[in-house]
């Protein structure tokens, strides 16, 4: 076997065998296959797909290139999104559903294409840890309830080196890759309940309905064969989440939705995922869920959590820097936002630096973008429209007028949720 | 302008413009695009194709992104081949059209996927330089009338650099960038007058005909746009040509059929494309021209212009070193032979040693294959039917014996010159 017969055979898209998908992730793995090679090899499987069954291979595989962690708790439940524009919702919903005694012991991302990453985010938080000992993240789980970081021992090694590619080569943006990627991590991290919040839409990995609910069935499908309860919520994305995007500016939203003071469509989202999340978590009904939620959502014991959580990993809340400069941009006109583009905003926030393009490159946390608007809105001719928070990297004024369309008729709010599948 | 967005352009397969291409191409030659992007890219490229206005274009970014050689000899005659199994072509054609006064100034590539390179095989010739001094190099043509070097100069450093990558990324099979590629290089190397010998078949780049007819007529049409008489030649290459797949063993069968005792395949193609070669170099009919080709080839006169030409360069012609153990693989069977698969006897040689997987690969010029019988030919069960050169890798009978197939029935030998297109 050797690696230019497999790019070759699957570019006749011929059916790859188990031992080839392990031979491409070993060589991978072990230096023997290039990161040039790899690239070639993923941008194939972007644009020829893979059958069920190689991704389940593939996902078992990448599962076994690492330690599965026992955490030596029975009901760890996990939460995933796909990633999208302004996606701050585990940074709200880790510590809610962790008040309400649902075990969260979490293993987050770093930035991906134009999509933020939730341990990039949480970085922003002065101090703030994001890697830990196995010993301390059990004992923080054990002690608190909830402990969030970005990747620990070797769980998944082949995931890390293949989603950091992936990454820089424009392959984030294929199913069976998706599949494997989160499947094969939430597998590894010894949970037993699965969440997963697929996005839908310009801003998201995924932009087709089709292929978001093939994604989802494939990943139900992967997780109920490794005897996992598993739930995915397709959701919308086509403007972005909220109205912060960047990382600092998003931690600050997410600590103000954590004190019943968010966006509307972050809340109803928290709602409904730590509603699934706390029924399977503590294995009673959805709707009985969803009311606890919806009570530490407002009496305060979430926020609380998340100071518990936040200093149990070394962060001050209080020092979340922001950039230098701001500036604001205004309404060009009078009338209802009828679109606001998620993707076009999230490439704004990694032109500003909130984002990176090769593996290695640094991104600046302060930096970022706040919406003053939600689709649907009315809003008057030179009103504020977006503050940018910048310091080196600039964007005109023409770029970001150019991610809102208006209408003079009154446009409805876009429906968040989407589908569930089980 | 980034990267990322122009895989993403591609992926979706919409038409990139000049300015887009000239970015990539700019970027990977400054570094900035990294060698794993630029794989993804050329994977799409390899799987989506582009337009021909894309790949004139890139052959134009290519050739202008270094020096244009002038030599300042007002008709240099240029040969290329696409690459084959046992294509030692160029060793014989280029000294032999040089005895017959047609200018050789000619740059040479390395091992490309499975196929071998003239400067690697070249190399197996003690003492031979193949690279030297843009003056050096005028002065042998001017003083002998032949020179071949590995790549001179600043010619066309994004193929240089894109050619390499291409070579273990598996995209070396792309009708678009075997056209810019050769024609870049071509263009920029100064001739006036360019005969390709295009392979088509299990053991060349390119396995369809039609595939080979498109490509032909692409660079037909950019040498043409050029103002070079261009040519194109389609020759089969199900079958290795000759009999000696390797390095040195091909270098030996060159100089044989230099004296006249090559191979039959290996002698009319020489004719062949140096008649054309002749023609445009001299300006005379073809017919004439293979009139003067089979002279030399018989007379001694082309053996003589090796001898100066290798003497030149600072090679010694009576030191090629062989591999140090020898095996013979006898046949299992009486019959005749009904296929001997190219691509297949072109891998093997890899694995021996003799080609090269990744970048910086060394390749073991002393190792190869010598094949005893071509298609057609009958042979006798227990006679010889390969010689194998090897030192520390090895390869199987049963290896061996899977590249041949037998038929009780007379087989014709294979067509070996199958279109001209000009």
């Amino acid at each position: 076997m050797n690696i230019l017969d497999i790019i070759d055979k699957k570019e006749k898209n011929e059916k790859l065998t188990k031992e080839e998908l392990q031979y491409v992730i070993n060589g991978y793995l072990d230096g023997s296959i290039k990161d040039y090679q790899m690239a070639a090899f993923l941008t194939e499987i972007d644009l020829l797909g893979l059958s069920e069954e190689e991704t389940i291979n593939l996902t078992d595989i990448m599962l076994h290139s690492g330690e599965i962690l026992n955490l030596g708790f029975d009901n760890i439940t996990d939460k995933h999104s796909t990633g999208g524009v302004g996606d701050k919702t585990t940074i709200v919903l880790a510590p809610l559903v962790a008040s309400l005694g649902v075990k969260v012991a979490k293993m987050s991302g770093r930035g991906l294409g134009h999509t933020g990453g939730t341990i990039d985010k949480l970085e922003s938080i002065k101090g703030f840890q994001t890697s830990m000992s196995l010993e301390k993240f059990k004992d923080q789980v054990s002690k608190i309830g909830i402990a969030l970081v970005g990747g620990m021992g070797n769980l998944v090694p082949a995931d890390k080196k293949i989603y950091a590619l992936r990454d820089v080569t424009g392959t984030v943006d294929s199913v069976p890759l998706i599949a494997s990627s989160i499947m094969s991590k939430k597998l590894a991290s010894g949970a037993s309940n699965i969440v997963i919040d697929l996005k839908v839409g310009s801003g998201a990995l995924v932009s087709s309905l089709e292929e978001a609910k093939k994604l989802a069935s494939l990943m139900v499908t992967i997780g109920k064969n490794n005897n996992k309860q598993t739930a995915c919520v397709l959701t919308n994305m086509d403007e972005p989440l909220g109205y912060a995007v960047g990382n600092s500016v998003e931690v600050i939203e997410a600590i103000n939705t954590l004190k019943g003071q968010g966006p509307k469509d972050l809340t109803d989202l928290v709602i409904k995922l730590g509603g699934l999340m706390t029924a399977m978590g503590l294995n009673i009904s959805e709707k009985e869920a969803q009311i606890k939620v919806k009570e530490n959502l407002y009496n305060g014991k979430g926020y609380q959590k998340m100071l518990e959580w936040v200093k149990a990993q070394g962060g001050d809340i209080n020092n979340i820097p922001l950039a230098k400069h701001t500036k604001i941009i205004s309404s060009p006109k009078s009338g209802y936002i009828s679109s606001i583009n998620a993707l076009e905003i999230g490439k704004l926030a990694r032109k500003l630096g909130a984002g990176r393009l090769t593996k290695d490159e640094e991104i600046d946390l302060s930096v970022g973008l706040i919406l003053n608007y939600k689709v649907g809105d009315y809003v008057q001719k030179d009103e504020p429209l977006v503050t940018i928070f910048y310091n080196e990297k600039e964007i005109t004024e023409a770029e970001v007028l150019s991610c809102f369309k208006f209408s003079d008729s009154k446009i409805n709010s876009p429906k968040l949720i989407i589908d569930i599948i089980r």
